[in-house]
């Protein structure tokens, strides 16, 4: 029998052009924003501006983790909600995202994780 | 068609017991060790003790991110490698954490990231 951890979502974002994921400064507000709204609690967070655009990011929770990484070439943006607390704040914090980017197409999986 | 932007490992973990797992000091230098046999990128790494026991941490990289979080009290580990450099970097990363944690069982899925 498996004993349940957490809840991860797993996503693939593409969008219609990539203007909207090149820069750090909103996607970064974004996130900030989406983790707040859930009441997970961030331990820390790090962002970096690639040259000359793409961005990756990282929330660190005391319930897992958050991450993103762009490729404006490609209209792609990379997702992952890893939550230890309930999977309705995982859901919270994809649903803001998915609300604030909005990108034209989403593939999501959901996974379980524990051993 | 996908258009292929990386490779992600995501693993559970599971020790005889939580001891090796409970303390950020080695399992801090384990992860870095890790990446840097990988030659890949690092850009920032950030680690935290829970109390009494537990440790989580994540290293982004310029090709993604890897990342780690402890139940001591399960005896799991989950760890996930999400590399857009090769396949066989995100294996040599996952390969060393396996050789030196030494867990006594490994359930590891391979995704392709991209959309």
């Amino acid at each position: 029998m498996m004993t349940y951890i957490g809840h991860h979502i797993i996503a693939e974002l593409k969008f219609t052009d990539g203007n909207s994921i090149k820069r750090v400064g909103q996607l970064k507000q974004i996130f900030e924003d989406a983790v707040k709204k859930s009441r997970l609690t961030k331990l820390s967070s790090d962002y970096h501006q690639f040259k000359p655009f793409g961005v990756t990011g990282y929330i660190l929770l005391a319930e897992s983790h958050v991450s993103f990484h762009t490729w404006p070439e490609n209209n792609y943006m990379s997702i992952d909600v890893f939550s230890c607390g309930s999977k309705e704040q995982a859901e919270i914090v994809f649903n803001y995202l998915l609300e604030k980017l909005k990108p034209i197409t989403v593939n999501k999986k959901d996974f379980s994780r524990g051993i």
